[in-house]
């Protein structure tokens, strides 16, 4: 693939490893894997439901509505002091070990996030991460009170990169997030690390990796 | 509550048990429930992300695109014609127990149904049901070309009954969709017949039952 003006990535379970979560559970249930799984399904779920109803809530306010359920759902007794726990658990989620070694290799093109997370979310990731510097936009859906993967989000990198979709590349390891950004007109990379199918929602990513370090050798 | 001038029923789950797909699935995996599962999950998420994407596909579509991602996933190999079978599957499915009573019990008020289905498939199940007669309206949202939760396909009951949503009862097995209902102006009840917590989304049911036949005695 020609090299891009630009790569922009998504951020939870991409850059960040949501399921880091999992350290954290341990203090509340034996089981904290499932208790990951679920509540990270039920927070897209609602991020999706609430688009489409109309009724947006900023993504802190989704992810606390999804742990509640889920604690419910697989009956987990957990205290407020947990509940915050788990929910800061958020601001300082691990990046997946080959970030570093990636950015470092993308030098010299522009690179950013476009994300569910609410600025103050992404806020804490980026800089627990030490990836503050590396990043010319941090963009959130809150600007425009909608979630993926509604062509509106899309819209925020062309606009804040000043280049076209087309000449930017969106990177995500979640396939419906790579088909969103697909049919809105990028060019895609899907970061498949589990080795799963496509989602079949009509777009194909341009590019398949099983790990960000593999695209830079992508782009000539 | 009030007596409502309508009811309106969700199909799929609600009327129609999706999981009786379970044994059309026997000639291709032993494990028919974990296929049932995922096909009806993929199903649900395809609906909300297509609807998203601006991308919509009827709900025969959805269905089969969910079924192929859900057997490649579970490394089930089906030839055509078991794939033609278990699409079959969904033009008769069977009705929970308690349906026939129900509606006997709500003669005297116009009844409807307002689903996903296309209407060739509300068509055919709705006439192998033995259900026909007794609805006023088959409603599909493929009128409008969204799923739900989209308000403009709650929009269809109100104006099919002439009658305000506010007067109309929604009941629905899925927790989601009731929320959706709620929060577009109807009444609401949930059919909880699993005994699940209700999901987190802003709008709660106005009842709440675990069977279909429980709902008369609540209306005076």
């Amino acid at each position: 693939m020609a090299k891009p003006a630009a790569v922009i990535f998504d951020a939870y379970g991409t850059l960040f490893d949501v399921h880091s979560v999992v350290e954290a559970g341990r203090a509340v249930t034996s089981d904290p894997a499932a208790l990951s799984m679920l509540w990270r399904q039920k927070q897209l779920e609602y991020t999706w439901l609430r688009t489409l109803m109309g009724r947006y809530e900023d993504f802190w306010a989704v992810t606390e509505s999804a742990l509640h359920f889920a604690l419910r759902r697989l009956d987990i007794a957990a205290s407020e002091a947990e509940i915050a726990r788990l929910m800061e658990a958020y601001l300082s989620l691990a990046t997946f070990p080959e970030v570093t070694r990636a950015f470092a290799a993308l030098a010299g093109t522009p690179l950013g996030i476009l994300s569910n997370g609410s600025p103050r979310m992404l806020m804490a990731a980026v800089s627990s991460s030490g990836l503050e510097g590396k990043l010319a936009h941090v963009l959130s859906v809150d600007a425009v009170r909608a979630y993926k993967p509604t062509p509106a989000v899309y819209e925020l990198g062309p606009r804040a990169f000043r280049a076209h979709a087309r000449e930017i590349l969106f990177v995500s390891s979640n396939a419906w997030d790579v088909a969103g950004a697909k049919a809105f007109g990028y060019r895609t990379c899907w970061c498949n690390r589990a080795q799963m199918p496509m989602d079949n929602l009509g777009a194909e990513p341009d590019l398949e990796v099983t790990r960000l370090d593999e695209i830079p050798a992508k782009l000539s």
